[in-house]
């Protein structure tokens, strides 16, 4: 098994609220993440996909095929967006870190044919990421 | 003379466009940056003060000091905040990386008394940054 | 199950030497490593907590949060100071990474309530570092 | 249980084709990456080593030791070297980064001797890598 | 004036030598650099523009336009290609660091028309780098 | 005109004190930095030369004899070293980043002889570094 991982990164701007909860309830759990107007991110997404090389190719998975394939199913929804109000299967999540991770799995679990998704990573600064393999994990 | 350079980060929100044009027009110019929800960056700033090294302390200025300084003028009213709503420096302001620069300068220019501010350097992508040295340069 | 990661920095001075060991034999171990007068390193610390993220918050556990317990109970005490001299906690430990990582977990673990504490990570340069999951791993 | 990793750099030339095919179904496959004057990389390559370390040392391996052995082992005969035609041990092998993870891995296995070889990771550009456990994992 | 730059990678192949000497000579001045079969790196290569920004945009110019620039002028003619055989404006230039500025330079002068190009940087690796800011600097 | 640059890395010790004044005075000064048992950094060194490239070899001066010069000047006098006891050039001098580049400019301009010694750049931190270009500058 061999672990294959291509990097990507998209810019957005999101808010950290829960609707259910008052402007005050929201600060104390959020603080500044709760800032009414937003705030945003230059995020790095990490794809990973476990395998097993083709004998023909050498391959687990053409590089440039997953790279595509992230682009089309996150990338292109997220970048230059507004992640509280611009993504499709966004809507209802509260978009934390570890919220986005779990989102981005599922949208590219269903995608990944030739090899096994096997971890979102999701840096949100340069100093803070978090790790997801899937739900029996 | 030496220069030294201190390094900080911040992350925002912002959305390009000119208020004065309609929103097809601020498309047209700035095409996915004007999304209307907005979008969002950690952006680097980098700041650079030119000086003579003190014959008792053997500094141009001491970077902690430096680094409290660009904390208290820019880092604080940018930091987890929107660009184009939130800060008072800013208003008026289309929140291009070029009026930024020109704008931290204009703030943090008289608060540097120990030798000269010589550039403001802020990087709104890792692959992407403006510099700017003043009306003179 | 979730796993957020917090990196921070600290600047320390160190020097490799077992005090049972002859000044002779301690280079022999440890090389330049070994320098009598000590040497330094811009440290980088990553801690990994797992847990699964709180129904009305998103989070494993707010990265502030993880961030401060960090600075409290490892930052202020190692960083700008002498790793074999300063340290109440390392007395009487040789400060290799391999030891840091150690004595660091052991520090955190009991701190960690939210969660739990999966990974202590620390580069000593930026082509050097060591992983440690505790004593069961 | 202890994880201790070391970062090298090398510098190569590859083309990505299979003999057994023609230039069409190699450019089918490897695209640009089969270019028939080939194209190079600045890899970066991140050897992990699995021990306990030395009571008297503190140490799972000298780093330094471990560098060495590296150097001597993969990075002297990779470096600024013809990744398809200047390698003894990658006679016959497609240099796919996965297929480099294995050959690495091959070559180093029987070199560590104190502790055990846990993982190859192989960055070929900084958005692309590949990780390998060896074959039971 | 402010200066705005764009930063984008390419991987390519080269052999340093010198078609009028001797391939001893040739290893004399480049040694492995000019090894038979070529060695490779992911080259960096930032593109500097001097300019005022516009009164309606706030941009110097767009550095999407300018990435799409350097994109079509330099990186889809070196990207993945040989330096010595496969791009017609570096036909019987020795692909040198400095060489390559120079002639990446000649390429971009002529089509950068909003503002002035002020300097082309390209890393041949991490740690070695170089600048080139035209004929009259 | 072209500058090549080369960077090399050093770890080292040092504690900043002036000998004329107090502990109390060198803590009002340098606070943290004035550690007794001093700290430590992974220091980054950027050293650029400006010159011409030669017709016969397309270099300013070979980036490996740089990297050679650099190494016998500087690193191997400070690497695993105590700033303020182990390095003859630094006697009497506080090792404050601005004194190490002038220190460091006064041992290596006599020895480029191929091209001009143009700047010498030092990072303390990856946030904090200096840079300085000689006297006349």
């Amino acid at each position: 098994m061999l672990y294959i991982t291509k990097i990507l990164d998209f810019s957005a701007t999101h808010r950290l609220f829960n609707p259910e909860l008052s402007d005050e309830e929201n600060f104390e759990i959020y603080d500044k993440c709760s800032n009414l107007n937003g705030h945003g991110h230059n995020y790095k997404l990490e794809v990973t996909v476990a395998g097993i090389p083709g004998e023909t190719t050498g391959y687990v998975m053409d590089l440039k095929v997953l790279k595509q394939l992230i682009t089309d199913v996150i990338i292109d929804k997220v970048d230059h967006k507004n992640l509280n109000m611009d993504v499709d299967f966004l809507t209802g999540v509260i978009p934390t870190c570890e919220n986005l991770c779990i989102a981005f799995w599922n949208e590219l679990v269903p995608k990944i044919t030739t090899g096994k998704l096997h971890r979102i990573r999701l840096f949100e600064t340069d100093t803070s990421f978090v790790d997801y393999y899937g739900k029996k994990n």
